[in-house]
């Protein structure tokens, strides 16, 4: 992973805002930020480092995976529109494929087929199952080379979307079932909250079960609130919280809005926080 | 208070950040910013502003006053230290004194007496009972002018402090000895939360009561965990809470530890939101 955070970090004009792993996951997220063609050619260093250094039938972890560079997600910041995203989401994986030769796949807001909007739906079967996928189902097959996907680094999944978040919360149990049944409460698809995505997974590593979630619209479906829905579920069973993480990076906006609801405030909004206030000044 | 506003930022070099204003309490708060000598100027401008719209012998309100404009504290912001925030609430209490006659009192960073660092303790009796007090006893008396207080502008609490967060809880009943009670058992003179004053008001024009705090230290004693206690005390009580309000301005940093605890997440700072990290960047 040091080198391919060195990898992205190489290029200038692009910076690395953060890095995480996890050993039962067995995965990694690096988020970095620049300019169009610097986050372009640092994505490109970064899917050749991970294809040099990550052999895809060796690894194993918890975590679905389909390339030893998964997903490649752009999102909107600054003045970018998500148009532009899906620009650079196509332009990077173009090049990927012309200049590495690993499949790509494009999803969410950069989906050029029906059926690929959903980063789950191109991904079931995983590595194992769907380069056998891709060989005899056209609708399952890559958008940019394929059929076959690379030997060892698979395919990589490349997209434009919103900011997520994505939260897992730790229960004070080994019992998968439970995390599983939280899970399933709670997640869209099974009629729980709006915009979470959620699996209950084994922490093998710390003897314990996580509750591993994607909300994809914070501001629908607020971080504090599935927090406090977890820890219900898990009462129910007699589970308390060990604890929780935020992978990657988290939106101010977020973190002001769980702020106002816990305390209750009546009245609340980024122009009453002090640094916010402060940072639209000019005074200099 | 949309004439004192003005005339604070009448002055070039210094911004006027927030205003909030409560019926009850009949006080307003203006927070305000710059660098020393505009922020001065403002200060000078906005006491001429108050002692020229407001007489204390017809203004009536829950919170206690000794001035027109009460309280002028400097806190340190960007680069500033404690000593420069001292140093400029000497330099403006003696231009207020010298250019407005309004009687000066130095209070916590700034004090010059003994006995003088508690705001309580320099605002004790009020506007009505501390112009009797300053003629009599010399211990009461203001560091600048005085013994007599300003006929119709009182006198002006000038100090040098840290940031603290004003915070009211407002709870579904009008039984003001509920909000005493619940006020008395959270603060710190009372043996209560470290760095917590408060006081039960009632809200009249709301038909509620009021626990209304300063947190002087938010890193020792934060909001969510005052808000709790407050929601636990007042469920012993049958009350439940109505809302809360935070005067003034909330540091960044509070609204990030309330975060992390509600959520109980593992390891979580600064570091770990997206616009901290785009703000630290240079890409540009």
């Amino acid at each position: 992973m040091d080198a391919i955070e060195s990898a992205i970090a190489s290029v200038a004009g692009t910076s690395v805002l953060n890095r995480t792993s996890d050993p039962d996951h067995n995965r990694s997220v690096i988020t970095f930020a620049g300019h169009r063609e610097p986050v372009i050619e640092a994505a490109l260093r970064a899917a050749a480092k991970a294809v040099e250094l990550i052999d895809l039938n060796f690894s194993r972890g918890i975590h679905p995976r389909v390339g030893a560079l998964d997903v490649l997600p752009f999102v909107p910041l600054g003045g970018a529109s998500m148009e532009d995203c899906v620009e650079v989401a196509h332009a990077a994986g173009r090049r990927i494929w012309s200049e590495l030769q690993i499949p790509i796949y494009f999803y969410e807001a950069a989906a050029l087929r029906p059926g690929r909007a959903n980063l789950e739906d191109v991904r079931r079967g995983q590595f194992e199952g769907l380069r056998e996928a891709a060989l005899i189902d056209p609708s399952r097959a890559p958008d940019l080379g394929g059929p076959a996907l690379h030997p060892t680094a698979g395919a990589i999944i490349v997209g434009a979307r919103k900011l997520l978040v994505a939260f897992n919360i730790n229960l004070n149990t080994a019992d998968l079932s439970i995390a599983k049944a939280i899970a399933k409460s709670i997640r869209a698809s099974s009629g729980g909250f709006p915009a979470v995505k959620s699996l209950g997974l084994p922490l093998a590593s710390r003897g314990m079960v996580q509750v591993s979630m994607n909300l994809t619209d914070f501001e629908r479906t607020p971080v504090h609130v599935v927090y406090r829905e977890v820890e219900r579920l898990a009462a129910l069973h007699g589970v308390t919280i060990a604890g929780s993480e935020i992978i990657g990076l988290m939106p101010r906006k977020a973190i002001e809005m769980a702020f106002a609801d816990t305390v209750k405030l009546s009245s609340f909004s980024a122009q009453n926080v002090l640094e916010n206030r402060l940072d639209a000044l000019t005074l200099k």
